[in-house]
């Protein structure tokens, strides 16, 4: 902070990326300036402008990376086993992914109305692919009888909104660990799509 | 729009409160000034201080009435019943109050960072209070047998933002119905707190 320096090697993607969004998620992106982003990494506004050509590139760029971030751990993280495993894989490793990133997250849902139209599409296909990743392995269970599930794409946006939900409350000093918060989800994720889930005797049908 | 006009008569809480929540669910709070917020409803800046001191409360005020709007929604809605019976109420409750109301939502949830301190605890314990609504009917649902779950809380957490969600895709003019959609969040909060799910042979337990 305030260090003023014209060398363009320390103008490195990930500290342009690392300030801009402490800012954007702490002010909002249409009320932060390229200059104060220059300051908060500690170079001239020049110096960023060799880095991106404006501030709409600027906020598609930390979106991006966060997808392609995703997307990739997501690829290295991927199991074999059947739809149930790869199911639970997918519930850790979401919350694993999400947890340490809240202010990423809170970026990438806040400030999606400011993309430009062409940038929100690539976004949205990105955001489509992770999804899928998600709704194939409903779709797979599905067909091999293993999951009941009314609706896959519903149970997607279902199952991804209640686990990326954990970041707005999740604290590190909060009452139960992330392990413990991340077997609580498995819980609901695997009950929602039919496992395990015990019935009440006065609920249970008649076969 | 454009319309000026000194009749302070004119000023109406919804007024400004609809012109103010356009506004900053577009660019943000902080992008937002009082001018432009004055101008939107028609009226002079000046105006626009009898009505309100600054924009923090007015921020205060958006928030604080679309929790109360909510709280007293829920309190018309509330029925008699088993568990079973009122978390359904709830659950149908909470989809048709917020599907209409995406904008205040998203407002509602990207701003608390803006909430002055103070404000920000008042939010929270009207936040809380609604939260318990449910907690309350999974608890009493745990208590007598009918319902399977491991932390009352995280479950409340859980589906409050599985369903609050939709708000993030929902269209009118989308694949599904919202009576659709109402339809298959039901059937996944009743899975996830143990109701009604089928157990596949494979992953049946041996009792």
């Amino acid at each position: 902070m305030g260090r003023k320096t014209g060398s363009h090697s320390e103008i490195t993607g990930p500290r342009v990326r690392e300030a801009a969004l402490r800012l954007i998620a702490q002010h909002g992106f249409a009320a932060v300036s390229m200059r104060q982003i220059a300051a908060e990494v500690g170079i001239q506004a020049g110096a960023l402008y060799n880095y991106t050509p404006d501030k709409q590139s600027l906020l598609f760029d930390l979106m991006q990376s966060h997808m392609h971030e995703l997307l990739e751990a997501r690829e290295a993280s991927r199991t074999r086993g059947d739809p149930l495993e790869q199911l639970e894989a997918f519930v850790r490793f979401h919350i694993r992914f999400h947890l340490p990133r809240q202010r990423a997250v809170f970026v990438s849902y806040m400030e999606l109305r400011n993309l430009a139209p062409d940038n929100f599409s690539k976004i949205e296909q990105l955001r489509t692919c992770y999804e899928g990743e998600l709704q194939g392995i409903l779709d797979e269970g599905h067909r091999l009888g293993d999951f009941e599930i009314s609706d896959s794409k519903i149970t997607t946006l279902a199952i991804i909104a209640m686990l990326t939900g954990i970041c707005n409350w999740y604290r590190e000093d909060g009452r139960l660990s992330a392990a413990e918060i991340e077997a609580d989800y498995w819980t609901l994720v695997r009950k929602s799509v039919g496992i395990d889930a015990a019935e009440p005797m006065r609920h249970r049908r008649a076969v």
